[in-house]
Order: C-alpha cells, then structure tokens, then sequence
C-alpha cells in the first residue's frame, strides 16, 4: 500500500485495499491452508511527527500485535495555546517516514490542518473532571483539542488498538475514558516512557534545551524517583512528597515549576492521603521548554 | 438475526453475525451468480421511541436503501432540562418493536440508561455556534446531549447512514455539521416531516395534549405556511415575517410563544434581511406540552 497519505478519503481507500489483501491471505496467511484468516486488526500510533525512540517503540509493538500499522504525523493547531509553540513545534517528516517504516508502520497519515478542520468547523470532544488537574490547568483547552483531533483520527482510521505513551499520563487516562464513554470500538494501550540514558523523558521538545539547559533536565526524573521512594517507603502525606519533589527541583537553575500534583490515578484529583495508588506527575519550565513527567506508586501494604 | 438486543456487545455480535450472513450470499444476492455482493449496508434510525408515521417513515427509507436497518429506542436523559418531561415522556417498547418489524426494521437497540452513560461518564460532544439560536436558546445543554448520544449509536452501530426528520430541523443540521467535522463515515439523510390530516406535524408529544389543546394545535403549522407564503412573495425583513407568525398564534387561547426565529439555513444565525435560504422554525407552548415546527423557505428571483 502507499506509504504516505494526506487525507483522509486516501487513507480509507488504502486502508480497504490493504483488508481486501488481507482477506484475501496475500501478505500473511493463506487460504490454501484451509484457514480463513479473520479481519485485519489495525493499530494507530498517533503522533505529532519529529519521531524519537519513544513513538518508535509504540510503533513496534503495535507492529508486534496488529495486521496493519498506521501512524499519524500531525502538529495539531487545536491543542496548542495562543502563546505557545505551535509554529516552532519540531518537524522532519521525511525522516519521520523513513524511521516509522524502519519500525514497521505501513503508512504514515499526514493530513493538512484544512483537511482535519474543514471551514466552519464547530465540533468539540470534551472530557470533564479529568482534564481540569495536572496539564489541563496550565493548558487551557489542550485536552479538548487533543480529545477533539483523536476523535477524528480514530474515526478516520478506524483502529482496533491504538498506542500511546506513559510520559502522557493524563492525556492516556482521557483518551481511554473518552474511548469507553463514546463507545469507540479501540483499545487504548499504555506503553512505558522511553528515557535516555540519565534518566530524561524523550519528547520532540527536548530538541528545544540549551546545553546547559539539557545538562539540568535530568533533575525532574531524579525528583520524581525520589519521590516514588518515598511513597513506597510509607509517606502518606502528598504535602511532604510535593515539597521534596519541589525543593530538589529548586537546585537546577534553570529551572521554574509549572506544577506538582500528587493525584489519583482513577479520577486525577489531588487526594489529602496516599492511600491508594496515585500519579506524582510534575511539569517544569527550563528556560523556554516545557517538560513533563511522571510515576506512578501505590503505598506499602 | 435477534430483533431485540439491549447492550452495545449484543448489537456488535449481531451485527457481526447479518454481516457474515450478508458476506456469504444468503438471503440476498448469491455466489452461485459468480457475483460476490459488497459490504453489508448498514442503516440506523435513532428514535426516543413511542413510534409514529414520521418514525417509520424513516425506517421504511432505511429499509428501502440499506443491506441491514436498525432503530434505537431510547429516551436519552441527557438531552433532557431538569424541569422537562423526561419521567413522563411516553414509552411502549412492545407496541414500538412490532411496528418497528412491520416497517422493515431488522433489529430494536433499546440500551438502559446505565449502559449508555457508565459510572463516571465524563465525555461530551459538543457543536458550538449552530446550537444557540431555536431550540438551543429555549433548552440548554439539549444539543450537547443529543450530539454525544448520537455520537455513541454511531459508533456502537456503525451505520452507513442514518436517517433523521425535518421537524427537528436544527437537530438534522447540527447532526450533519458534527458527523462532517467528526469525520463519523455515515451519510446524514433528512426526510420530510410526516402530518396529520390538519397539518400538525407527527410527535410523540402530541399524546400529551388534552383534546381542547389538540384543536387548537395546527396553527402553528397555519402561522408557518403564511411565513412560507409571505416569503415566497416577496418579503423580506424577517421582523414583519416574525410579527405575523406570533399574531397569528396568539390567535389560539391556549398557546404561548417560546421562539419563532428566522435564521439562515447555513449557520442557523438570525438573519437581518431575508436574502437566500431561510429556515423559519417556532416553538410554542399548548398547556404543558411543547410543539415545534419549521419552513424552509427561499424569497423569490
């Protein structure tokens, strides 16, 4: 099948040519086996392109369970705020192709932003209660505009399992809240943060640090650690567990806290006692970038 | 197939199951003719149920077009106002299946209240602009709860098409604004209002009506075919358009005003001078129950 496509009728065809190949056994199994092989399963890893280890490995595992790879390449303009980096976002799309077929994607969905929002566009997805902590406080609107453009992907694509990253917590709880609520027909799969060797979260913005900036990043990872430890040794009190997390943050620089928050991870509000398991997801700010990360930590006992 | 089923899984299996049928050629087109038939068309009708001649009338279109039709039943409780009729709107699932079958309908989707919104249910589908004005003016967060329920028969019943009225003129559009901008692969049909010999349209609401009000009733059908006329003739400011459809409602002793609008049938804004397409809708009030209708209507040259 064609390797890049832009729209989404292209899409569609591509993807009815691949099933009919599918079921027809050319490519994988055979009907001279006597065996009919069942429909394809299609699995989606959407992105906003400028790939590292971290979309890839989503890549290979939805290569290692699905029949048919897709993998969106779009800088959504929806879940970006008037004063952030849309237009800086990093983008590399022919690198991107070249690296997404490495890991096994079969075709790359690179729509326009007039593709995705036709004139007069008015229509809006929106996930309550969970959006309202964490990322959805400092980003007003950002999950509305990811719920919205990840709607319109799995209609577009129609996948039966779709992959994301744990770096995103709270973005993979919406989405697969927004997939149970809406009665989306994918499963929503969670697949563990990819780091580089100290520890840093990969993300498309790291590209954005300075040296010196790049040399303090680590710093949000170790703090996050530190407080994992910390839980699971027996600290119940998430005031404790945020001070330690801020004051180790507070020795980079560089650094400025966006937030802190120790939530449940059923509902994302903020809880007055660990006594369950809870995300200790943190935002920071090194010089112009915006880095987020995460754990997740149930108490002892 | 079963003719009855109430969750989401139930209708998926069925579904499934007619789509095997339909795939192997039995019951319709064979293989035996060396012609293999296409995908199973599939064609929804979602109704709150207690059905009418405008209701069947849509299933008997579905039945004239599509492979497999099926009709919700279900009275959403999310599109209804804290103070509307949701306890008392009517409801006969028996007679509803039996006339649903006689018009052709293959299989009733009669979900609980708790399978389609979950424990938690967070996520909501919203159109902005075109939900204002009419009937998103008189009944808020009406839209917002039509629209996500919508969205989720789409997705359980994964129609082809899906075939609304033209009384609930504002709903049809904002349906087909939303399955565009959603990219939800179903083809919004529109089908004409069914009447009563004196003109009032076909609603399940009518049953609420004491036999006096009945009387009184088609006049809102007469004040809209006058709009109609004095439109087609030639007028327009929609002020005078509006003037005369509320004189000539305040002719029947029970009725109240809740809107009469003239709004341009593209974004359903109120319009100052009548230049193209208008729709010309009014709700009104008769005792306890609320009537609406609609025109739509071009002026002349």
């Amino acid at each position: 099948m064609r390797r890049l496509v832009r729209t989404a009728r292209a899409y569609r065809s591509a993807q009815e040519a691949s099933r009919a190949t599918h079921a027809s056994g050319a490519g994988g199994s055979s009907r001279a086996d006597g065996v009919e092989p069942g429909p394809a399963v299609v699995g989606l890893v959407p992105t906003m392109g400028f790939l590292h280890e971290g979309h890839l490995s989503l890549a290979r595992r939805a290569r290692s369970e699905c029949d048919l790879v897709v993998m969106s390449v779009f800088v959504n303009p929806t879940q970006f705020g008037p004063e952030e980096d849309l237009e800086s976002y990093p983008r590399d799309l022919g690198r991107d192709v070249a690296v997404a077929e490495e890991a096994g994607v079969d075709v790359v969905f690179h729509p326009s932003a007039a593709e995705m929002y036709a004139p007069g566009h008015a229509t809006w997805v929106d996930v309550e209660g969970l959006t309202e902590h964490l990322c959805g406080a400092s980003r007003p609107g950002h999950f509305r505009g990811v719920t919205t453009v990840v709607s319109k992907l799995f209609a577009v694509c129609e996948p039966d399992r779709a992959y994301f990253g744990s770096k995103d917590a709270q973005q993979a709880l919406v989405i697969r809240r927004m997939a149970r609520d809406l009665d989306q027909a994918v499963e929503v799969i969670v697949c563990p943060t990819m780091r580089e060797s100290d520890g840093l979260a990969m993300s498309s913005r790291n590209a954005y640090l300075t040296p010196a900036e790049r040399a303090q990043a680590p710093v949000l990872r170790r703090a996050l650690v530190e407080a994992e430890v910390s839980i699971s040794g027996g600290e119940r009190d998430p005031r404790v567990v945020v001070a330690a997390v801020v004051g180790r943050l507070a020795e980079a620089p560089s650094a400025s806290v966006d937030y802190v928050e120790v939530v449940s991870t059923t509902d994302l509000r903020p809880t007055d006692r660990i006594d369950g398991e809870v995300l200790v997801a943190a935002a920071i700010r090194l010089g112009a970038t915006r880095l987020i990360d995460n754990v997740v930590v149930s108490p002892p006992g």
